[in-house]
């Protein structure tokens, strides 16, 4: 165990210089770098890279194929490797006018701190150099050798990660992982997610005509684009939620006992939920553990939007010629995107419609972390020692994420702890985290990795 | 029969007038009159009074419940009337980057005429007025007694013209109606219209919740509008195009012998169609007179435009709440819009989907005109005059218009002339007419009003 009197002074440490940190995270998200917009990525690799070498650590930016990879290493008194994963990419900042302070000008009110990256996911790098830097400063060293993993594709599905990892194992070899994120819930009990889903996101198109026509003239005789499309995507799931898909599901691993009792552990959110969309029931009439269960350990299908023909007000009497949709599959263990995406082809061609396109805008497996991995005991006992509450462990989330490269290529066990909490805005406009969140992250990093450096 | 001499130099004098006539004509294109949008109506039809009322006509615009609509009435020499139904709305010019020229800027090129609104109608109305300027000039007064009945709702489907011409029927009376339009086809052979078919124009809606949600979350708990609606429209129509909402063919009557009969007698345009829209087959495969009877007397359901959630590039893993159709249904004699609307409303709610809304965006009956009415044999001898070619009998179109208050409530026969043909782009980019078309619809025109003025 690591020495009490240690931990409070690193605790001090971290809220005494919350200022320091705050103005490194300033720097950050002055520059933006929205990777759909690639705006500003080199810039913010190199930013970061400077914030990481003042720190002595060595640092590389490394290509890719797409935004390049942050990786940087530094020596600690430990021969245990943790391996920090983060992105230092955002999401567009759009709608701007939403904003209630401009999103690359970070702003400090009502306790909280306002940019676009605040909480997904540059406060998160900034969480953990908070804590290695109370460790330097006290120790004069790293708790252990710790080496950042810091990607710019997290928001368009890291797209070249996973081959990245793949090609460079041998220098990113560690012990053990911290993932990009940590949060709190509405009551604010730290969370613990120890798998994500994996995702494939395709768009299916249809041509029918090489010009829309009259739907007066034509619509006896031309085949309709929106037709074909609408028969099409009702092939693929029925309204009981079943995908139809012949083997869609033959990969999928159902949840182990010691995962129900996980989620059987969670508390509620129903209401919340409900409220914040205002939906008035789940599907299925799906409640408690169950609902749990569904919305995370079964895949699913999801159209994500639509488009075809006249969109106006009113009416136009018009038979489109194009159509097309957007879906989203996601994965549980052991479905794998490149599978899905052979028997989503074979299907439709079975069905009469080859003549619809498939077009792969991401793809990612999905991952699992055993929960009884030695490292997710220490991350659940320095949570509870930060926060004074039982930690919340989801044995899966319904989100998607690099975590397979991680899980079955580097095998390291991950854990988590950051900033995040219900309020965050993650994605929207005034996206913003807690100081207080910050700081309990930041302690909770710290005592994560003394315990971890301690480890046989 | 109209004395050959002065028919000649009506001709003529439509020949040299033919800038005077594009002259008026680029007027009214200039002015928008999207009704779809509610963009220039009232201004339009104070610029079409203005255009008749420079002719010598008592012009009123009469309120009619939506757009108004501009009643025209002029003595002739002969105490028949002829009623001349046409509308000065026209539909949306998006998309706009498709145009070659401005929509709203009328371009003369290739010996062609471009602008929104130049075949559908408004070249029609200024047809209509050349013919008539020539008579006024040469005979110092019109053939007989004229009455425009001009509206502004015809792309919406008429919505207020029944009821209007229910409620002025009294000063409304005439003999004979000239149709807003006509047309040659791919061989520059004239076309007559005996009947057109009815529409119910409908916009289906669902929304699900609030706001969007994020798919990985929400997937398999939260409903999807997308899928609601994609399920719901697929209960519409099956895959060999047989509409499934119960009752939908009930009224529905076959065409008779004299329609077959005329059917048969119509040249094919099966590979002029295939090349102008890029379409390899027609639907079912049909061929020959059995597709110019499907083609015109079975009724339509044809999704005219799709909307939901994300529609920009790439991805974005949103579960939408909100997702909407345009369906447009062509009905054939007798089947009745509002009974359609009803029995759609049923099935809807039988097939589980009280959750999505009707929004009737416009309704009207189909009509047939009598192909033995004296009055189509003279629309037809004068278009063999002008044209050199015998005319194309089309006992039904697949189009709809307003032709039941005409014939059912009016009581008179239509015929038809004008500046139509295939190339003119009616409802898309870069619509026009060439400039002979409109010199021999206004010659037609003039004929037709001449050989009505004198039938006993």
């Amino acid at each position: 165990m690591p020495d009490p009197v240690k931990l409070q002074e690193i605790d001090q440490h971290i809220v005494e210089h919350l200022d320091d940190s705050l103005h490194d995270l300033s720097v950050l998200c002055r520059q933006p770098s929205i990777v759909a917009q690639n705006y500003g990525i080199q810039e913010c690799a190199e930013l970061l890279a400077g914030l990481l070498e003042a720190r002595g650590f060595s640092v590389q930016i490394l290509p890719s194929g797409g935004s390049p990879v942050v990786v940087a290493d530094a020596p600690g008194r430990s021969s245990k490797t943790m391996l920090l994963y983060n992105h230092y990419d955002v999401q567009p900042a759009e709608p701007l006018d939403l904003w209630t302070t401009p999103p690359f000008e970070p702003d400090i009110r009502d306790g909280r701190f306002f940019a676009r990256g605040a909480t997904d996911d540059k406060g998160h790098i900034l969480c953990r150099l908070a804590a290695l830097d109370a460790f330097k400063n006290i120790d004069g060293e790293y708790p252990c050798h710790i080496k950042f993993i810091v990607e710019g594709e997290e928001e368009i599905g890291s797209v070249h990660l996973p081959n990245f990892i793949e090609q460079n194992k041998a220098i990113l070899r560690g012990d053990a992982c911290l993932w990009e994120f940590g949060s709190v819930d509405y009551e604010d009990r730290p969370e613990l997610y120890l798998g994500m889903r994996g995702i494939c996101y395709v768009e299916l198109r249809v041509k029918t005509a090489k010009l829309d026509a009259h739907s007066g003239m034509a619509g006896n005789i031309f085949p309709n684009a929106a037709w074909r499309l609408v028969w099409a995507l009702n092939t693929l799931k029925d309204q009981d939620e079943r995908i139809l898909i012949p083997g869609f599901y033959d990969a999928v691993l159902p949840p182990s006992e010691r995962d129900l009792a996980l989620l059987a552990a969670l508390p509620s959110e129903e209401e919340q939920i409900k409220r914040a969309y205002g939906v008035s029931s789940f599907l299925k009439g799906l409640t408690g553990a169950e609902l749990r269960r569904e919305q995370v350990f079964l895949p699913t299908c999801t159209i994500c939007g639509i488009t075809s023909g006249y969109q106006g007000p009113g009416s136009k009497t018009v038979l489109p010629a194009e159509a097309s949709a957007k879906i989203d599959f996601r994965l549980v263990p052991n479905q794998d995107p490149v599978d899905i995406v052979a028997k989503l082809r074979k299907h439709l061609d079975a069905q009469g419609f080859s003549d619809i396109t498939i077009h792969l805008h991401g793809g990612g497996k999905p991952a699992r972390v055993n929960p009884d991995d030695p490292f997710i005991a220490i991350c659940a006992e320095a949570a509870e020692e930060v926060y004074g509450k039982p930690v919340k462990v989801a044995p899966m989330v319904g989100g998607s994420g690099p975590m397979y490269p991680f899980v079955h290529v580097l095998n390291v066990p991950i854990g988590g702890a950051g900033v995040g909490y219900p309020g965050g805005r993650a994605h929207a406009p005034d996206e913003n985290f807690r100081l207080d969140d910050f700081v309990k992250g930041a302690q909770h990093t710290a005592r994560i990795l003394a315990r971890f450096s301690e480890m046989s």
